[in-house]
């Protein structure tokens, strides 16, 4: 329980409208997109680095817990206030400090909204690749902590591909600046790597130093057909063979079809699996790799090749692909969303595991997402009020990750562990690994103040021993 | 001192024709590029990892520092055993274990030479872009030791961009496997990042899974000719700001011209300064990048921008490129090279600061390298006889970093801090950024035994003084 001397305390930080203890504001600041309900004591909407800074040095000396929160639309908890505490939401520092169109750099502060930093950088013909589906809403600060991706990762890398520096407050209360402005630096430890991905775990970004390409000439789309899904499986792995690496490689299976069909009518085809695929860079390029995609496809068995002719038809496939994860509740009311990624050469195997693993549980489980980078988003669907179903689908959990562990792939391309998959943590990292992570957490968070709970899977020895041995 | 026990233990572990005491023996690695000379007290050649954790647990028991070597080709000192220790040269592991042109990877072990993993990738249509001047000497695990980069910087990134995954052994001697064979992964922190350019003092690596990308299908070679070595500089930017990538993009100054030409007769043109270009990609990017790079040159002031006709053309610039650094020898009989960088749009001014400090020291400044990711190779010559010389080089060393610092810069962009910049690491790093890496090191390897004497200055007050003022 935080007591008035620090409530006080944090009000006179951020000042009196900057803080807030009403149980209308905790409720806004206690969820994410894992439907998990976690109040805070405070939340609060700092500024500056120096407000930062102070209250981690309160939360030291007084020992609560404090959860940087960007949009929270997180789908592993990262910014849930499991332990209670103090939420820092970053929505007041949200200025683009400054693009450089000579360097190919920007500056960001963590509260911006990714969509609306792409759209600033892009209008000096510049381009920010990272496109989590949250990016609308999501923030450069929480893309950072999680190392958000997005469908053009197959091409472009994620998150940690494009962060050069940060001002970072360490869970001490230390602003520090990580990193350079340029590609090249290599004057100590690499912590702005160490920070992306973290989860918030190891420090509070609060400005990002950024890369940026040139926006590419021009992009075409296209919808490949597939009567069977491992086909299109095998598509995915054939086109990056012919060195032609496409912009985004998304694969999209029957059940996913016809939810997103039903939903938005976009004109989707009925068929067993759709490749949405994108090429960019110069005209003719995108010409010849279109044409190159289009042969791959046909090559293994793709009954059409669909281009989108204008701005509408590019838009309608993106609203579908988009629209997938919100529609899949037209089938259960309830699904378990996994990002397991596998080496793309693995997809295919994948594919016939998943449908093994529904048919031995009686579930239906829907995959789409970016196959380009081997990252597919599993859904497994099934009904709450069901316990016997309920029971089933969190079993297949642990025989999706077992199956993504013997195809080399790993647990999460881009949500993060967070609380959902901690307790699986194991099932890819030996006790070693986990064990030189805990010791870098004691290293910048000696008293566990920062986003605690997170991460790292709590003693459970039966839980551990049940997880030892991948299905 | 290592005891006899010792000894025989490494001869037990290795095998005895993989261990040597032996004066002749030590004295072949004892040194690098920095011409420092430090002995070791023993040399080993371990063939996996499992006799690499043996001899790191028995070093935490014993209290003996140990010392990864790659071939010894670094400039800042990481692989002098400066304590004097066991050398642990990674020489005889050095096969490529695996490439997989599906997934665009590669695993291969610390002791391959990257010029050959670079032919045998390239013999499959594949590419793995970082290529420092050492390459057909240097190896991956050194590369990555060092976070190696190279002139193709300025397009495709360093070697940290390429490494997805490392088996490695820690300070402590537990062998773990970080990263992933995907582009993303998000499951825990990011080691593998972690490692690349840690100097060795994290970790020895014995595996690394590397990204490779499709090899371009043509590459254009320019030399762009400019009386003016402020014009070239503009140039690099110009380019960059009319959104073309070159995938190098070198500059040489006139004292680099004239000392190459002198030592390698390759038809160098005496001017000013030359840019060296190369653009890269499908065949009609590479005619349409070339003219925008022609255009740009043309407009900055170059006279004359030649293209490669052939191989052989070719192969001449990048021979003349290549031996800069040799043949600038010619002017004084030794040299400081400082790889800083700054942002590229203020190499212009970073040209004019150096030819301040030449003049004020009354010292020659030699510049060249890889401008187009603003990494500038600042060459002060002097005669180490001349004592007077001798503490004015010294002294220019100080003014550069301060003038890099005061352009938003780096100290290295490549070579590392090791033993040559760790005494100017606060100028670059503050006193909380320097705490958290000591806070990594320690976590990491808690008795101090791995590559000892690296990174961290000495405590020294005086010299803290001296160098807390940037010049």
């Amino acid at each position: 329980m935080l007591t008035n001397i620090v409530k006080n305390e944090l009000k006179r930080i951020v000042g009196a409208d900057n803080a807030s203890f009403s149980k209308e504001d905790l409720l806004c600041y206690s969820y994410d997109a894992t439907n998990s309900l976690h109040l805070p004591e405070a939340v609060v909407f700092p500024a500056t680095a120096e407000e930062i800074s102070l209250i981690l040095k309160m939360a030291n000396a007084e020992g609560f817990p404090v959860i940087p929160r960007g949009a929270g639309t997180g789908f592993s908890g990262g910014s849930l206030p499991v332990e209670g505490g103090v939420v820092i939401s970053t929505e007041r520092m949200k200025a683009v400090i400054e693009i450089d169109p000579d360097n190919l750099t920007a500056i960001a502060e963590p509260g911006v909204v990714t969509w609306e930093f792409q759209q600033e950088v892009e209008k000096l013909g510049l381009f920010y690749p990272p496109d989590p589906s949250s990016l609308k809403f999501s923030t450069i600060g929480g893309n950072i902590a999680e190392c958000a991706g997005g469908p053009r990762a197959v091409k472009y890398g994620v998150t940690k591909d494009y962060v050069l520096g940060l001002e970072v407050v360490l869970p001490t209360g230390e602003i520090i600046n990580t990193g350079v402005r340029t590609a090249k630096g290599v004057v100590g430890y690499d912590i702005t790597k160490l920070m992306v991905g973290s989860e918030g775990t190891l420090g509070i970004v609060t400005k990002a130093t950024l890369k940026l390409l040139p926006l590419p000439e021009t992009i075409k789309t296209m919808l490949a057909i597939f009567p069977d899904l491992k086909d299109a499986a095998k598509a995915v792995s054939g086109i990056i063979r012919a060195k032609v690496i496409p912009s985004t490689l998304e694969l999209i299976d029957s059940v996913c079809i016809k939810c997103v069909e039903e939903y938005a009518q976009v004109g989707l085809p009925q068929a067993e699996a759709v490749l949405l695929i994108e090429v960019d860079g110069s005209f003719d390029t995108v010409d010849k790799d279109s044409e190159v995609v289009k042969r791959i496809c046909a090559g293994n068995g793709s009954t059409e090749v669909r281009i989108a002719n204008d701005k509408k038809e590019v838009k309608d496939l993106w609203k579908a692909r988009r629209a997938i994860s919100a529609s899949l509740f037209r089938v259960k009311p309830n699904k378990i969303n996994e990002d397991i990624v596998v080496p793309r050469s693995a997809i295919p195997e994948l594919i016939a595991g998943l449908q093994e693993i529904g048919k031995k549980r009686n579930l239906l489980i829907a995959g789409f997402g970016h196959a380009g980078d081997g990252n597919i988003h599993v859904n497994i669907m099934y009904d709450k009020k069901d316990p016997k179903e309920s029971k089933e689908a969190q079993e297949a959990v642990v025989d999706v990750f077992g199956l993504t562990i013997k195809l080399g792939g790993t647990l999460s391309g881009e949500h993060g562990v967070g609380i959902t998959k901690a307790p699986y943590l194991k099932m890819e990292l030996t006790e070693a690994s986990i064990d030189a992570m805990k010791r870098i957490k004691a290293a910048f968070d000696p008293k566990g103040i920062l986003n605690p709970g997170k991460i790292f899977p709590k003693a459970d020895k039966a839980q551990a021993d049940r997880l030892k041995e991948p299905v």
